[in-house]
């Protein structure tokens, strides 16, 4: 089952070892960080029937490199309104959402750091957020009990899988679907179209990145898809600058 | 929701913590210790936003007291074959036999010691036993994820969750979809696109427009979006003419 968990900035070891744990327990393997607060995280004692999953954890330098490799990108959120650029799901909703690309694709779950969760940079990366439904007085859940809570959904849903017509892109089912490094590479030429062009001056500078790339995800492009974008661009940039 | 959550001999007030969190989460409040290793278990430090579940949280000498007044007694286990004599069922089974419970009655969920589990005379309390589906390889979870697991599938299949108005937005889901109209203006701006700066020679002339349509139709654009793709489509054709 190919399912990526991406912990942004985590600070306590413990939730580091308590992730990796669920994960095992879960049957999942693929863990990475990013930025980790604790560069020891591999010391992380709670770790019991985690440690081949810390073992072979993975560390990044920011998120985009995390994701190279994703064909989706879910973000969790313990508020609903954080952020309303984005679908926000129930965690029972996502998960027939996400099943189907653990089959034929990469995706990745999101946790932020314990305390703040993930940045609004962080979720521009994301294709739709995802929130556990806990109660409104105390919404925000430890870290390796989300987590947990989370893979559990997934392999609880694992039996019949109902892909309802529509709630999946009809050629993400067929084709495989445009993976991270891809999507960014879309973002980076399509950003430098718009500076390029002079439409950037028209929107806020500083969220134009995000923006953009928000803008991307939602396209839910496949693979070919992605390469007749990147064909297009290239083009145009060409044709811009000569 | 009447539901007590039953931790026998538990040995880590870190634990202790976790659980009242999660409890807190998923909004129950009853916690009750049997013979908690640990007489300092109030001390919890990781119990964020479980503190009031702490302070009400009951510790008793013996199982027996602890159910005196639960109409229902759950048995939680990693192992599937633990104790013969019981009905055991997966989590997602058990939920339907605890729900009608909790409106009627005062269901009980136990928690074996981070150790040992429910001993024999423990789960001889229990109506029956259920089970997380972990891995056999790693089978045993950590106690604070367990209950939050055991917690999460009793809230999610209480039905759906209140959505009060504007609490979980959905802005994908609120806007309006692109039109048909908006779609062929993309359309067209893109094909003039692809013809001015020489894209569209590499592609067989005939059935670009097509592939095109087809192709900016998969993009499942609102109408927000829609006017974004044209605002930069008619700067990007400006430039391109001049």
């Amino acid at each position: 089952m190919n399912l990526v968990v991406v912990l942004v900035s985590p600070r306590n070891p413990l939730n580091i070892g308590a992730v990796a744990r669920a994960m095992s327990n879960f049957g999942f393997t693929d863990l990475r960080l990013v930025n980790p607060y604790e560069k020891s995280f591999r010391e992380a004692v709670s770790a019991v029937g985690g440690a081949a999953v810390l073992q072979s954890a993975r560390v990044f330098e920011d998120l985009g490199s995390a994701l190279h490799d994703c064909t989706l990108a879910v973000g969790t959120t313990s508020l609903g309104n954080r952020d309303l650029q984005h679908p926000l799901h129930t965690l029972e909703e996502a998960a027939p959402l996400v099943l189907p690309q653990m089959q034929r694709g990469k995706p990745a779950l999101l946790f932020g750091s314990e305390k703040f969760g993930l940045s609004k940079e962080d979720i521009s990366f994301c294709h739709f957020l995802v929130r556990i439904p806990t109660v409104p007085e105390t919404p925000s859940m430890n870290l390796g009990q989300s987590v947990a809570v989370c893979l559990y959904e997934l392999i609880r849903a694992e039996g019949p899988i109902i892909a309802t017509p529509g709630s999946i892109p009809d050629v993400a089912r067929n084709r495989p679907p445009v993976c991270g490094a891809e999507a960014e590479q879309i973002t980076k030429l399509l950003i430098e179209t718009l500076e390029v062009s002079g439409y950037t001056n028209r929107i806020v500078a500083t969220s134009t990145e995000q923006k953009v790339r928000r803008f991307v995800r939602r396209w839910r492009l496949d693979s070919h898809g992605a390469r007749l974008v990147l064909g297009i661009l290239r083009q145009v940039l060409w044709k811009l600058k000569h």
